[in-house]
């Protein structure tokens, strides 16, 4: 998890994910087959507050840091920060939460 | 059902649906004949808590574990959760319930 | 009256249908002209509970069982239960109710 | 005015309409000019109780039956009910009421 | 101001307008050039009572009988009452009045 | 700024701009070069009452009479009152006011 | 920052930004390389009151002045005030607030 990640705050309705890259070799250097499972999973590194209704709450996000999510397959805005590269998702958008 | 599938906890007003394949042969191991229903059915395995409305009210979703949907022809997300495939809903998209 | 549709429970809005097919021959096997009045209609076989409102209500579906219906000439969602053919309506493409 | 169409009850904001016809030609037989007034009016033969609001209020239907209607040039859904051909409109598209 | 047309009561947010034809010769019958304003305005003959709110209430039109009035340059609903062309606009389209 | 102009009253959330013109030559006759900042402003010569919500409440207008405003590169109804052009801006589509 | 730019005061739930352009040579003119972060970010030179809701309340501008954001990487309009380029966005189009 980066620390320059952790520095930014989404705005409203935006959570900032971190993607799950499925290892391709072992610690000790084996490369994995290519049929390992491709999940399209991320960590939530910061959450936005939530976006305004019209009575002037707030629709609250559905997620928190750290909560491992399923995402769309397409959509989400890549950002570099620090070297890394993440995704800002609405969160709209997040399908659901792995839960453990 | 799949303990995996179990444990992914839609978001809003998703659910998360087994599809109902229809059997090509039966336990005996005969081939059945194509022209057996093929029927647009799952098996709900997990809900969201439904998507907010603007008054801070959540809409509920209509159907919960266990009940047997019919599905649209199109639309859905097809996932991969442990070696098994699923789709997720909006609730607005399934159908009907079949009751028994 | 199919038995099997009767055990689907249509979702929100939604207005199962049997549509009324005009005979083409008489009981005694007379055949018919085409000209007879190729009415769109349906008979409603079950009905969703509404849709939910901005506020937390239900919008009431306008049709009840065994209303008969004047049908759009295009829309709706074929299916198949028990192998006979129905549609799926929402409650708004409905056009009007035959009164008898 | 049709009897068959006097029973089919429009739904939601739907208004049944019977197009007035120019007469092309007098109660004696003699051929008028085209130029007539082609006017694209009708007459309303039934109504819909209106379209429901977001807070379970009803938005009432602007006309009522016996009311002549200025129609717009496209649009309406085109019906034969007992030989007769009525047009639906949603209330919206009606364009005024010709007061006598 | 048509007779005819004063007996036609625009529905909803709907406003009759009567445009206002640049004179092309002076009473006296001199062509006047063809370069005079050519101004795309009219007067109002008669107004709708309103569009529904989602409330049940009604938002007012903002003009009234005799208000000359700025139209845009499309739009509006070309009429033919008692052989005479007026228009009607909805209240939106307005852009403004003429005041004196 | 022109009277004919102070005489159109905008409707609803629209507001009557007069575009500022970049001098292109000065009081003493002098061609000023091409590159002088070409601003897109106006000044605000009346404003509407503003739009109405669906409470039966209006939203107010932005700006008021006099403001020096900024505007979209594109957009707005030209019109010509008295001989002098001028532009309608829907209240949203002007961008900033120029405080001095 | 430009003292121009701050006597622009934005409209609505629009943000006036200032790019942040990545140095290209240092302060003793040597070239950096261009694979240094090109950070899409801004300072935030002045905010508008918000944008109006259906309720006759304000949804409040989501940052303030000074606040160093990230952007997306279309959109925003393009301003030149006193010789330096800005940008208007809508409150909504940031993504995020650089926390230090």
């Amino acid at each position: 998890m980066s620390l320059t990640a952790r520095r930014l705050k989404p705005l409203l309705d935006r959570v900032l994910v971190e993607k799950i890259v499925a290892p391709t070799r072992t610690a000790a250097g084996i490369l994995l087959p290519v049929t390992t499972t491709k999940l399209n999973s991320g960590v939530v590194i910061a959450t936005g507050t939530g976006a305004w209704t019209q009575d002037g709450g707030l629709t609250p996000v559905s997620v928190k840091e750290g909560d491992k999510v399923l995402l769309p397959e397409f959509g989400g805005t890549q950002i570099v920060l620090g070297d890394k590269e993440f995704s800002l998702y609405h969160n709209d958008d997040l399908l659901g939460i792995h839960e453990e």
